[in-house]
């Protein structure tokens, strides 16, 4: 971050006209974003979302309401442009890319071992990488992939501690009989996977479509492209990099804070406090992109508003 | 509020590609928005703001941070397009319209006696009726008024009882002291106006931009518009006609929680849930205007999404 851009932009805040603080946490994030962007008064006018889908072995153990066809047909979906993100996305001005991670070809079940192999986890890795827009001015990464946030639950626990049973949620739907399923599973995985480092936890837990938003989380770093993080999945993910070097998503905020129920201490155990809390638990990047709304306003106000000298308006 | 619209809306949602509920208190809103507008799947796509502005004789008390000058010099800032409403409003593709109700004449200091006669309420009210525009499909309602926390705090204390140190709060920035005094202006304010019925209250209590707002919100429900709330005195003005007819706020829905401490209080005396949550206190329809944004998204996804048969998606 910019801490010249940040005074800059401090500065300029306090001369505009509405009361100090007044617009509450629109003016932490204009700040924010103005320190990470290296402007005191920058424009939001090409932000991207992009959706990484990945299939999981883990299905195979009955953890998602959903068959994992569905993986598959989402993805037609969103290039089809019927999908709650197309909405989403159309709504506040921003590209969408959808990128399909081998569909055909599932992680390893991770109840018998890694879920990926060293040369799977870096190709996702790439993929993420090299999907970013350099000239984006905002990133939104989503997901779709059966079986994923079975893949967070055990993420949760193996880098922040904690029962299975803590993590465990219902996800798209599942039943009482279903969470205790799903529970056991996430338990087999954390036995058959040693190793609590961010990148092995990624690659040994994980999922190519999880892989992949930390590869463009990470590009957007060096692209000095700020984040918004989505739910549940894209936290899990998110977390593996914050584990591997502490400040890694300094770059990034937290769009919302979803409705399955593990998500709030995911965002407590990397330091986040979400924009919205409105009970959506649906991925895709949904939730960061109904924040992507916020975070134009914050800054339109920022750097669209008169100072009290510019309006003859009278300070306090 | 049409339960056919509500109804076949209800339908259509249980039809979208993505697990039930998941999309959280978005569908809620959507499923009431196509309830007001009588269509099973509405469009957002001229949504109106106005903002109202009134002089408070009971700024002569000291109540303020800032000068009563500040009033018509903010209504200028709207009027070239300086202020964050202004933003806020070109960021969500509102259009906005300011009306100054009588800035030269103030309202009587209502410590003592009634702050607007009836010809005075009667003529606020049509201005707010007649302000609004037949052809919007959401309307928010914004005020700008030094010293109008004040009476917004007297109002919520004449409607919902509690002493004035419960409802009164700092406004645009009041020290201790100010406080103090401000909670003393309240004290006396209910003790010089007897009378609890809302548009008793509005009257002696409330002024021109309160009373315009209250004009607008029940204009808005005979024209199947829904209407966002804004802040602390939006919600004040609004409690009156609530207080005055039982479910006259149906058609509304609170844009955001304020931090101005009694908002949340004067939320739960409507019966109303926010859907932001971010600090603001600036008012000018600004939570309003950024909820907004939410409210468009809601919409966006349920009548742009695709049903699991139109994308061919397996369903749970």
């Amino acid at each position: 971050a910019d801490q010249n851009a940040l005074s800059e932009a401090a500065d300029r805040n306090g001369q505009l006209t509405k009361p100090p603080g007044a617009l509450g946490r629109l003016e932490d994030v204009a700040l924010w974003y103005a320190s990470w962007r290296g402007e005191a008064a920058p424009q939001i006018s090409a932000p991207q979302v992009i959706i990484f889908a990945g299939n999981h072995g883990v299905t195979a153990q009955g953890v998602s309401a959903f068959p994992a066809e569905v993986t598959a047909q989402m993805v037609m979906n969103f290039e089809h442009g019927g999908a709650a993100i197309n909405q989403l996305a159309k709504t506040f001005g921003a590209s969408l890319n959808v990128h399909a991670l081998d569909l055909d070809r599932p992680t390893a079940d991770f109840t018998e071992g890694p879920a990926m192999t060293e040369a799977e986890v870096v190709a996702a890795l790439q993929t993420g990488w090299n999907a970013v827009d350099a000239n984006a001015d905002v990133l939104v990464t989503g997901e779709m992939g059966i079986g994923n946030t079975t893949s967070a639950a055990a993420i949760g626990a193996a880098l922040l501690g904690g029962a299975a049973a803590d993590w465990t949620g219902r996800g798209t739907g599942v039943d009482d009989a279903g969470l205790a399923n799903k529970t056991r599973v996430v338990e087999q995985g954390l036995a058959a996977n040693a190793g609590r480092d961010g990148l092995e936890v990624l690659r040994k837990l994980g999922g190519r479509e999880l892989a992949a938003m930390v590869g463009a989380i990470a590009r957007a770093r060096f692209g000095q492209i700020p984040v918004i993080l989505d739910g549940f999945i894209c936290c899990a993910a998110a977390a593996c990099l914050e584990k591997e070097e502490a400040g890694a998503l300094d770059h990034c905020v937290a769009g919302h804070l979803s409705a399955e129920g593990a998500h709030e201490k995911l965002l407590a155990g990397i330091g986040k406090e979400p924009l919205l809390s409105l009970g959506l638990r649906l991925g895709e990047g949904s939730g960061a992109a109904l924040a992507l709304g916020v975070l134009k306003a914050a800054l339109a106000c920022h750097s669209g508003m008169a100072t009290f000298a510019e309006a003859g308006v009278s300070d306090a």
